[in-house]
């Protein structure tokens, strides 16, 4: 295996041990024995590709931000596409445990540690592009700053998972963003304009045959 | 001194330093030797009192949920009171470190450690029971679930003083509650209802002159 290629796998192979340890035990609890351990790596390999614990968990983090780039084509993005981000990214908290720990990472880092906006920032310009794009579509009430609603759009998914987690273990996840939607699209939406969205996700949405306007 | 009031003013120490300290540390990073240095106690008369860390955070955790007692006429109970119990709270968490440490506790536990749905469990049915007041009283879109609506409120307002923390360390979390209902209400109150409530909490409002309706 050529040597560039064995490099990645290992570099794979610590952010995979890591998401586990933790998503598991958090950032204060998981150590860098145990993502050793998990990785089935040597020390000297892990210090290769990494400098710290930090530098293992930011990069985790930052992945988050690597899975939506906006069309070139500004007026395919649109309200719903922040509703079908927010579906998505609930799949992968159940699904996939690199989302998971990095949403773990930077709740435990805002809250516990010193705080970075960072990440929290990020989305928030996410959903700011998508509401941006509404509000040219006429599909914001023109009282509301698209900031503000960004920034509440965010804490409240936020708030969503938390409290899905402790209380259903993200079992109900899907449910919760769907109502979440439902009753934040009217204050968000002007009235005749509402029944355009689907606060299910258009996939749920299309896969129940109702079609879109 | 007698010796019962002695007691309680120890067990206070113990509470203020604990809270101090797992306001700044969370519960992980706060050790009973910094709880005992800060209450200036002996460590026997903290284990008088309190058997373990956990139970230390016991307390703290159960205090937030002696705030607020229903009144005895449930028609006193309308939505503008869970509007106003979410303002309280948001100034308590900027101005009390007990508070603070109570709300850091329950998230740094549900996400972080075993999750204990107990403290959400207990806000949910807070809110719930003003809702199904506002329910009673036609303040709640006949179509929504006062339970569902309750878990979305707790659950948002959980990520908005989150971020605020993260994003401005609190200093705007008045607004963006305030946000929170107004992009809210249009949701859960009927139309020709929504002029009724003041996403700013009553006090803002009557500060302000606006009339109560």
């Amino acid at each position: 295996m050529p040597k560039q290629e064995r490099a990645e796998l290992t570099r794979t192979a610590i952010l995979d041990a890591a998401a586990m340890v933790f998503d598991e035990r958090g950032f204060q609890g998981g150590t860098l024995t145990d993502i050793i351990a998990g990785a089935g790596v040597t020390k000297g390999a892990l210090y290769f590709h990494f400098s710290s614990k930090e530098e293992i968990a930011k990069a985790i983090i930052s992945e988050q931000f690597t899975i939506w780039t906006p069309p070139e084509d500004p007026d395919l993005v649109t309200l719903q596409t922040a509703i079908d981000l927010s579906h998505g990214m609930a799949i992968s908290l159940r699904n996939n445990p690199r989302v998971r720990a990095g949403i773990r990472l930077v709740i435990e880092q805002g809250t516990f540690s010193t705080p970075t906006p960072d990440a929290y920032q990020n989305w928030i310009g996410l959903v700011q592009t998508c509401l941006e794009s509404a509000a040219r579509q006429g599909d914001l009430r023109p009282e509301l700053d698209p900031v503000d609603v960004a920034t509440f759009v965010i804490a409240s998914f936020t708030g969503v998972q938390i409290s899905s987690e402790v209380l259903t273990q993200r079992e109900d996840i899907t449910e919760r963003v769907t109502m979440m939607w439902r009753i934040t699209l009217p204050g968000i939406v002007p009235p005749r304009r509402l029944h355009k969205f689907r606060p299910e996700g258009s996939q749920v949405a299309e896969a129940n045959g109702v079609s879109r306007s």
